[in-house]
């Protein structure tokens, strides 16, 4: 049995040995080799759209796709057929990451270090955003103290973030698909945003991209938020109708936008989103850097070995 | 018996009555009123030095000065004999203040959302911070996770940060003129900064303004940080070399640095802080909101009135 591993990243494969598996390095900018088109496992990172279409059409053999990003969306993309193939994801090696990346989104938002940055480009002291200041004041969002947070999308990324937030005296509220109550945090259903909304100071999105959440944040519900809210997106561009969004922000009707992904990535130059008003812009840069996937290609290697249920599929 | 309370922040009042103390508010921007200089009780936060020197000469009956700032140094600065008037600090109004400030520059640092904002006041999408990126590569901070964090000046903002960069995967390490065990984070002399600082990927310095502590972060020290550390000043600005610190940075011999204090604030115009390379500038913003302040004017209103030691005495 042969496993194709990418190159697009620092893996210990010695840590994948041990299965009766051959391991064999690809260059995932590449067509795939012609010595390799009969392997049954395939690892995918960061693959080209060119790869990873010649992979669905010479890779006949293929039992298992073990794709190392947090969504498969390139790989279905590329003509994979995961009704047939299956596909599991690194959901979860990108937890800390993305966590670390949305404090640092909601940070830069309560304490305006864009707005710092700005000044100091032009030698100037911002002096209204420093010294002596009001303390936890209404209407406006400058700390993540006694902050309601609210966290929409609540999977592995989200449960790794809310302990931080709760550290640091925000009070989080959940919004997923189904409620209930995770890790001692509420999270309530999608139909109770009109409640949920008015109340927040700082959104956090953590949605996948798919058509269920295309717009989730919609004209609407962007006009349910205070108008001292942040939004901070991190889970995909499509979930949030940026013109609704860029129009907002330009008219003062919320706080801020601090954006890690966009409707289309780069961000266009023609964008509107470069300069609207509070919008701070990141380069797709929460994740991007695996954690972990030794042992989730060997837990999963170590299950299709055995014939059990691999872990993350699609 | 009289106590004087500014009127520069919202104090809640009634929760200070019930000590047998009469409470007048006072405008620390004018001369105390003709009528209070017999006050025997001030409270001071964010005074003019021209309202503290008013109160040094005029105010002849205190027996107590509580400041809510972290530091005395305008009460004392103001001509103020602690030896004879007990002067009690606000140390620990601003633990949590201070930290979260601290956490959002240290992931300013590590994200590079500096950088960041540069490129988007040019329209241009900084892709070398974004995509995929090597996780923890030796020889970068690019995020708390496994890195080494040096957190000189071990009090109490340093015991509400540190968990923090904990719960973020830091390896903290303290340091303080006495060594020991604090809240479970090894704390070491400041003997040991040869041998620490080497290993350092951050350095956090909280240190208070004194002359023990003026360019405590020296040329000398400086060259043993490695090339790629950042330092992030919460404490004062006197603290640092800022000559020295400019030199390394624009020589690329350090990593980055920001600064919340610096020696003369406002940051003067002139100063070559304000374009050393990889420097982030915030505008001393990290405390400036006392919280908990009426718990701890009550608590020492209340060991005053029973004759027991102050909280905070400097």
């Amino acid at each position: 049995m042969k496993l194709l591993y990418p190159t697009s990243l620092k893996l210990d494969v010695q840590s994948l040995e041990g299965f009766s598996v051959k391991l064999y390095p690809y260059d995932v900018t590449k067509p795939f080799p012609d010595e390799h088109v009969d392997a049954e496992i395939l690892v995918t990172w960061t693959n080209t759209a060119a790869n990873l279409k010649d992979g669905a059409q010479r890779l006949t053999k293929l039992r298992w796709i073990q794709s190392l990003a947090a969504g498969p969306n390139d790989v279905l993309n590329a003509g994979f057929d995961a009704s047939k193939i299956p596909v599991t994801t690194g959901s979860g090696l990108h937890d800390h990451t993305v966590a670390e990346h949305t404090l640092g989104l909601l940070l830069v938002a309560a304490r305006r270090f864009d707005e710092m940055r700005d000044y100091q480009l032009q030698g100037k002291w911002p002096g209204h955003l420093g010294g002596a200041q009001p303390d936890r004041p209404a209407g406006k969002f400058t700390t993540l103290r006694d902050a309601n947070v609210v966290v929409w999308g609540f999977g592995n990324i989200a449960k790794r973030l809310t302990p931080l937030l709760v550290a640091l005296g925000a009070h989080v509220k959940g919004v997923a698909r189904s409620a209930g109550v995770r890790d001692g945090i509420e999270v309530v259903g999608e139909d109770q945003l009109p409640a949920v909304l008015p109340t927040t100071d700082a959104l956090v999105m953590i949605l996948p991209g798919s058509d269920s959440t295309r717009n989730a944040l919609s004209a609407e519900r962007i006009k349910l938020l205070p108008a001292h809210a942040w939004v901070v997106n991190v889970g995909r561009g499509t979930s949030v109708d940026e013109a609704a969004l860029a129009k907002a922000l330009n008219e003062g009707r919320l706080g801020g936008a601090a954006l890690d992904v966009f409707e289309t990535e780069p961000l266009p130059e023609a964008s509107e989103l470069w300069k609207a008003k509070n919008l701070v812009v990141s380069p797709h840069a929460a994740g991007g850097r695996p954690q972990g996937a030794e042992a989730l290609i060997a837990d999963n290697l170590r299950r299709f070995r055995a014939g059990q249920p691999l872990k993350n599929v699609i």
